[in-house]
């Protein structure tokens, strides 16, 4: 027996951060929602990524709900909390926490402050938080967001990291929307595991030998996605579900994806409290509201029940 | 008597931060730092700002690094400590230890790891932080610097922040380049305190009624800034100095800022201690320093005497 963990496979929802009313994070929210997101198709929980407006809470805060989530018996064999930070002294120790607390997988932002740096430097980090963590259980999964991050990833970095970090580092995930950038790294690195941050390129990701998918919407049409995922290993046609996952990404991602999905989770579970997210995020009005619900419903995409 | 903070104006370096060998920062050699400056024509400390690294340090190091400089006896009217950051906690937090130290100004970058927020959103961060800290003795100074933070301070954000906080959103520094910009704001906000964050445009802004600079490059150039600032003041001319200021900053800015300041601080003082930087950044090679001394030679700046 080992706990040595694998690769993340499957599908991951890039968990939205529910608050309280004075604005901190609701834990116990939180794992409510954890558990509902494993029961309604996700195999994995990306806590504390960019939907998770984890960069809007500080350490105390982060190392927390890592915690809690733990102590709450969510599974580390699903957890891949969000741990890159601008400064490495944050990233190491938030990636200790995550690994203390079992967690499969850490999903690692580069530092996003200082544009153009060199991929030496992004090195030095990711080594930096390796090395200091000093642990056999970690696994790191790259993430690539250049829209939001402005700091991308290369191939001639991966490939560093990869030769210097055998099975420690072991895969990405790709926000980009550039289907050619991942298709290129799932091809260059075997073994590597690729996972796009947008729904539509779930399916031909897998394809490609993808290793799944880690998105916002997976919030709320987990079931989907996993439909696509479960379908294609099992050899189905799976297009009729890929179109309406979709169409649902396409319909949701006309707004700000965190405000919209929290908009989305109070209406499921007939909350408000769900609304509430923090600077420089705000809050998704009435009126947009009114007309993100109705375009879900005009295109037919049926949201699962709450707890 | 009364110790309301003034309007902070002149010759501001965007100090850099040493290091010990152990990359921790090194508080001894930064008060030293501090005080030469301000014996070398620098009026102002805009201690913790992008040439500071401030990014690149968890909240105990930058805490520590504003308390070590108030216990060095560093001036508090001369300090201006960035205190901005993605999460609204830390930003609440670093002010209060700011003010607590007696500075007579704080720099505050917007969150800046979402892109295309919305000034509703920046209100709120920026609202966040004046109310929780809730000392008639802050002063705040925004930091409008689109290249890094991809997040522009506009003129409405920066009206509505002028009503609702009138005597304690004093400023901004301005480092997008744009003069136009920086132009139209000392124009449209009378009595605003404008101050460009590189030294080309510190003579240009002073005849736009600029309060002065923070710039990289007066860690090294300050007596060179301040010859401008109160020749110009004292109604000399001032073409001269403006010029060869010029032509430092086009040399030193041919490479990345913190690493080749930091290169030069260690010619100065002959303490190669002075090079190292906090990934991402990474040290300026020897053969890029050896070519930046030659260029600066060439133009003729004296670098001044270590202390």
């Amino acid at each position: 027996m080992t706990d040595s963990p694998g690769i993340m496979k499957g599908v991951f929802a890039a968990v939205l951060t529910p608050l309280k009313s004075d604005g901190s994070p609701d834990d116990a929210r939180l794992a409510r929602h954890c558990r509902w997101l494993l029961a309604n198709g996700c195999d994995g929980l990306a806590v504390l990524g960019t939907t998770g407006e984890a960069n809007s809470f500080c350490l105390k805060e982060r190392i927390r709900i890592v915690e809690k989530l733990a102590e709450a018996g969510i599974p580390g064999s699903a957890l891949m909390p969000g741990t890159g930070d601008c400064a490495l002294p944050n990233a190491i120790t938030l990636t200790r926490v995550a690994v203390k607390c079992g967690a499969h997988g850490v999903l690692m932002l580069p530092p996003f402050y200082y544009k153009n740096v060199s991929d030496d430097g992004l090195f030095a980090y990711y080594a930096g938080v390796i090395e200091a963590v000093g642990d056999s259980r970690l696994r790191v999964y790259l993430y690539h967001f250049p829209q939001m991050s402005a700091t991308p990833i290369s191939y001639a970095l991966i490939e560093r990291l990869l030769k210097a970090y055998p099975g420690i580092v072991v895969g990405m995930k790709d926000s980009s929307g550039n289907f050619e950038n991942m298709k290129g790294a799932a091809k260059r690195f075997p073994g590597f595991a690729v996972l796009p941050g947008s729904d539509d390129l779930l399916l031909p990701m897998l394809k490609e030998g993808g290793a799944g998918c880690i998105t916002a919407c997976c919030n709320v049409v987990s079931a989907l996605a996993a439909e696509v995922w479960r379908g294609f290993h099992a050899g189905r046609d799976v297009t009729a579900a890929h179109e309406r996952l979709t169409a649902a990404r396409k319909t949701i991602s006309a707004y700000p994806l965190s405000s919209a999905l929290k908009a989305i989770m109070a209406r499921i579970t007939g909350d408000d409290a769900w609304l509430a997210v923090r600077p420089p995020l705000v809050v998704l009005d009435a009126a947009k509201r009114a007309a993100l619900f109705q375009a879900l419903d005009g295109i037919g995409v049926t949201l699962p029940k709450a707890a």
